[in-house]
């Protein structure tokens, strides 16, 4: 990051102190319109909650559209264990993205907690306020377990935008990097540099999502290398590394092993998410992969490879997480739609299923718009692609029959559309108004 | 309520979906803001909060202006312990309230808790979130335990408005009484009649403001009657009911016995906040009491005793909590001038002086505009006395070494004022650009 933007960055937030606000969104006259909307009417509607059960709290208050954005800050960005105050800009700087993009009610929630159980035990606690929870910046693999203990637990959707989101978005932009190349995903050999949340979640999507992990290679850190059932610190995964345990099963039938150049070798993509490079992975290595190869290299702020030197030595295609370089894999473009569908509908879940969805969604929409080297994924400008993913996502719940509230399709993609266009309009109003200054 | 009155809130509320929204409060104009919002330079920020300490997130995000409505729905209005789902309606409106009143971004917290020790854990874990914590609707006597050890626990202005906000009008409204009916309230003969949430802490400020609690004299239901330190059953207040206990030890200097006629011979005022009436306090009693009574008959949604009887009988100057009737000790006067106060200036309490300083200004403001028989304390319509009243709230914490930002009179007031007339100024943009429809 550049010190300009740094600086920037620090005045901009002091200057607006923060930004998001709450505001009313039903119209008051007078006061005497709160009789209304507090006391006494308001007894009205608690007494009619409790009468018809707690899902009447979907149709009487914001609940529907509001997701806790919940952090305990033990792994912030690239800063390591932070802690919760340090993490508040973040989960703020979400809750933007989610109402601007999705037009999702987010709040942020920061947690000072000791470990995975206070943890869960706060969030189970929240769910009566919350219509979906977003977990964020949780360190690994504490991560895993309060995600899958959450997802089974609670009634309302779940999702650790680390895992899901960044496999959701990797997904639709493998599908698409795969019809350019004119290769099978299915049957092909992908190799997974790093097994964090991201590339956890995205081995569990790809075996959804029909690929034979048989064929899948997960490359760790030196000194661990390719994982496989044959690896020699197997047992001690087990109880440290469960997810290491878990791939080291499941991937590599062949028992393969070295680190990764040798993982490389004759592989159609690998898909990096270990740690900030350059050259985590060399560009002679590149060579070794098979034909047309693909290259996704997502650590920032620099990625384990440079688009350029990949492109140098033979990749076909490239995609980072950076702004700056084509085809970025950014997390934006999950999120915001997967909320907007799964709330637009009152899911009682995101399960895997739906994710893949939204990732065919996403991939379908930047293939009608027509797929190149440099375009296998939409842009988060594409607010069309927005809407598609979203209306995909709660469709899939409404057929799976996990949402409280079944909609046709056209009242399902006016009701989308509406939504996420509302926000663009308020910050407009607001900025023409003189309400936000510029 | 009438029927009329329910189903046009029912009504209101499904057609707008819940009462309040989050909003960018930020300039957006391309997407690429959001790399100044959020990452990369969002990361200046958690790193510089990090470095510079956890208070650095009241400069940097909308911490300082936050407040989290907790309620774990034990005792929600009058119906009792309906769960949190069912109290979620009451804690939205009361963010509403928060903003429209106050300028205050307030959020709706229920919590589904099994008893004291959680409900207490979970506020303290959510500290690193919000700027101050207001409580509401929890069962007494569970509530006073909850307020005493957050407020000594946390490091941010903890509030039970059901406790010090009815507290801190009625005592506001109790000077001005006794203004018109020029007699002394320090040493005046007062009766409670109830002691529940309200009543305890109406006791606790008069005794903070100087008034001699000996010649005080609480009334509890039948059974009970007065307390006093020579009460048969005093002992087992002690565990049981430990507000009761702590009252019958300060009150009652002569060990009056009986009901609540015996209590109000010769009283100078009585402060009733026990269960709906009518006829709770008779109008005979009415007679019993000194020279021009003042009668605060605060029950919801029927006073203890008519206004109309009460008047009938003698009463000088009544009250009610009710909207219909004058003199309406209204919790919404106080609450939202308070928050403004204390964020404002970044407080790490609410102290009782704090509040008492609170009291004195709202009845100043009463006052300086004409004290009447039905005019003791001002309306939610006067907004100028809610600046007032944050403005005194303010100064006392920054005297007081309490607060974490110091500023003139001047910006005080001047920053006050802007906050609480900016929400207005926003309803008013979003109805007339049909953001809010009507």
């Amino acid at each position: 990051m550049s010190d300009d933007l740094r600086i920037k960055a620090l005045e901009a937030h002091r200057r607006y102190y923060g930004k998001i606000e709450v505001i009313p969104k039903v119209p008051i006259k007078r006061l005497s319109d709160f009789s209304i909307w507090y006391t006494p009417g308001v007894a009205e509607l608690a007494r009619y909650i409790s009468k018809m059960g707690p899902d009447e709290s979907f149709n009487l208050t914001y609940r529907w559209n509001s997701v806790a954005v919940v952090s305990d800050g033990s792994r912030v960005l690239g800063l390591g264990n932070i802690g919760p105050e340090a993490a508040l800009p973040v989960m703020e700087g979400k809750a933007l993205l989610f109402k601007y993009l999705g037009g999702v009610d987010a709040i942020p929630i920061v947690l000072r907690v000791n470990n995975a159980e206070e943890f869960i035990s706060i969030v189970k606690a929240l769910e009566p306020s919350f219509g979906g929870i977003n977990l964020e910046d949780i360190e690994s693999p504490k991560c895993f377990y309060i995600l899958d203990r959450l997802r089974n637990e609670l009634n309302i959707p779940v999702w650790h935008d680390d895992q899901q989101g960044t496999a959701m978005v990797v997904l639709a932009a493998l599908i698409n990097a795969f019809k350019i190349v004119d290769k099978e995903l299915r049957r092909s050999r992908i190799v997974l540099v790093g097994l964090g949340a991201a590339n956890y979640s995205v081995l569990r999507y790809l075996e959804v999502y029909g690929v034979d992990l048989g064929n899948v290679i997960v490359v760790e850190r030196p000194g661990i290398g390719i994982l496989s059932r044959c690896h020699p610190m197997l047992d001690s995964f087990k109880k440290s590394m469960p997810h290491w345990y878990d791939a080291a099963l499941k991937t590599n039938r062949d028992c393969l092993e070295g680190g990764i150049p040798e993982a490389l070798k004759g592989a159609d993509a690998v898909i990096a998410a270990s740690r900030p490079g350059p050259d985590i992975i060399k560009g002679e290595w590149i060579r070794l992969m098979a034909d047309k190869p693909i290259v996704f290299a997502l650590a920032n702020p620099v990625p384990e490879i440079l688009p350029e030197v990949a492109i140098k030595y033979g990749a076909e295609i490239v995609a980072t997480g950076r702004s700056d370089y084509p085809n970025q894999v950014n997390n934006s473009l999950g999120f915001p739609a997967v909320f907007r569908g799964v709330l637009t509908v009152r899911a009682r879940k995101i399960t895997d299923s739906m994710c893949i969805e939204g990732a065919k969604a996403l991939a379908r929409y930047a293939e009608k718009r027509g797929l190149r080297r440099d375009y296998i994924i939409p842009k988060m400008s594409e607010v069309e692609a927005y809407i598609e993913v979203a209306f995909s996502i709660a469709k899939k719940a409404i057929n799976d029959g996990i949402a409280r509230r079944r909609l046709s399709d056209d009242e399902l993609k006016r009701e989308i559309r509406v939504l996420i266009e509302r926000p663009r309009k308020i910050v407009n109003v607001m900025m023409k108004s003189g309400l936000i200054k510029e």
